[in-house]
């Protein structure tokens, strides 16, 4: 099979068909019309065997997986997302591997109204790259920069349980049976907080998406923002299944320091709380406020009710 | 250094700065204003170490490469190259190499007047995805799909001269000191039609580039417009360089069956052929008819002069 016969049979037609993309998989380029007076938005995710997944990853979530992951980035910055290319590497051509991950990258686009436009098929180690392109209305974006002193700080969901079900797949920590659907459905179905973003544009000052742990993803927000923060760990989303599966020291440890979660952190001003809580409750997606954006620039504390928490962030480092 | 140092110190600031940037590299996606009244063009193109390029290659050259195969679809598309992003998997970091790669990326990126707006960077086997995006005026992007019965065949420049640098650069064919350096150059900095494929918009009935050599090539126009075609290999435009370099019979090997010389291959009604000559002159790029397209859907017929030219295409195949 042939790099062509390969795009013909397991991406051409995958995702919602868009009445917006002119031209799509199988040219030197596709193209697309962004709506007059939006913005486009276009992120990029790589995810590479041994360093994001393992070889033996059920092909259908990562298929999933690596939609979510991009998606959830449109979401944060407040974009309605629209277009998928894929650059795929693979060592050999595995019908049946492709076919669950078409699978899994097909059915997640879809949920998104996203289609696969176009990309690249290539021999060598088993990697994979994406790339979302989302639209915004024009000056819309949600931005990390925007964070002021004073706004209050958010998240969505609960955090920690992507980091719990790695450990659970990696087979050093036990989840009880009650809770590992739950918990695997974390790890590999990570969710895209796509209408919620969208929903942020008028309320939020600032956001990003949770990718590698809470204590280090702010970072970026501080620091492209010039502010600092405080957060009061007491008040972190945990779901059950993680207060079940772990003694407290590690379940702050998991939600400041896990990775994958997927969840949005934003921030917004004091004057667009009420306005905040009157738009979410068409979501249902729990949001949780976490904290105070501070001027002590690029610092983070960390308090526990009205004490200091000692903590020690370690994230994700590729090197 | 982590992911966030690497991105600062090597990628931050790729590139012509563009006023349609309205945040670039550093968030979680890129957001970028479309022109009113164009569409957005997207490609992607993959390198894989040992697929796509030795190990040991001149990394200045390689990012040169990357940018300039990624622009060369664009211009098939009749496109002007806007922004990129780049999704770089290394092993490990290597400040020389990767300041190396980085001047060859931005030299390039600043000569087509693209700025580097995001990616992503990842650890494991070398591996490079870049993303394309420029801007036609709506609905006059040059696709595949519109060539019919009776146009006329061109290319741009001269073919082959890659497949020739490739077998210099292996070891396995001798060129002659003076033409050494062409042929490098055509191999190592190939380049992008991206003018001349603008200017094709008002002509061209359909267009793409030429990557994995013109006799396979061409089989995507024939497909995707339902034609045939028929090429004069006597009218195949070759170097000096080659000539001196090969016997006939190598000669047309590898200008039909060469890949990575990155020349517009297109079509053009007979009614247009006039408008061409005349647009054709500001640009100082050969352009040669090499044959006609035929009503036989997806039949190539080669001939030198009235003969039947009898000929077996090997093309690149991944897998």
């Amino acid at each position: 099979m042939g790099e062509f016969e390969l795009i013909t049979n397991y991406f051409s037609k995958a995702g919602s068909p868009r009445t917006d993309v002119h031209c799509g998989v199988g040219d030197d380029g596709a193209v697309l019309q962004v709506r007059d007076g939006y913005d486009l938005v276009v992120t990029t995710d790589t995810m590479v065997v041994g360093t994001h997944f393992f070889a033996d990853v059920d092909p259908r979530a990562l298929g999933h997986k690596l939609v979510a992951v991009n998606v959830s980035d449109l979401a944060a910055m407040g974009a309605e997302p629209s277009w998928l290319s894929l650059a795929l590497t693979v060592p050999v051509i595995q019908p049946d591997w492709l076919s669950e991950f078409a699978a899994g990258l097909h059915e997640t686009a879809e949920y998104f109204n996203c289609q696969l436009v176009g990309g690249d098929t290539t021999k060598g180690p088993l990697s994979l790259t994406m790339i979302a392109k989302g639209q915004v209305p024009r000056g819309k974006a949600i931005k990390r920069s925007g964070a002021k002193v004073g706004d209050y700080i958010y998240v969505t969901g609960t955090l920690g349980d992507a980091a719990l079900g790695l450990r659970l797949v990696q087979g050093v920590q036990q989840v009880s049976k009650k809770h590992q659907a739950h918990i695997l459905q974390r790890f590999h179905y990570p969710t895209a907080r796509v209408a919620l973003g969208q929903a942020l544009r008028s309320v939020a000052s600032s956001a990003m998406d949770i990718s590698d742990g809470l204590a280090g993803d702010i970072y970026h927000i501080l620091q492209r923002s010039a502010v600092g923060a405080y957060i009061d760990v007491q008040k972190l989303p945990l779901s059950q299944a993680l207060k079940d599966s772990c003694d407290s020291a590690q379940a702050m440890q998991l939600a400041l320091s896990g990775g994958e979660d997927y969840e949005l952190l934003f921030t917004v001003p004091d004057s667009k709380r009420g306005a905040l809580d009157v738009l979410l409750s068409p979501y249902g997606v729990p949001v949780t406020c976490i904290g105070r954006i501070t001027g002590q620039t690029g610092k983070l504390e960390l308090k526990a009710g009205e004490q200091v928490f000692s903590y020690q962030h370690k994230g994700f480092e590729h090197f």
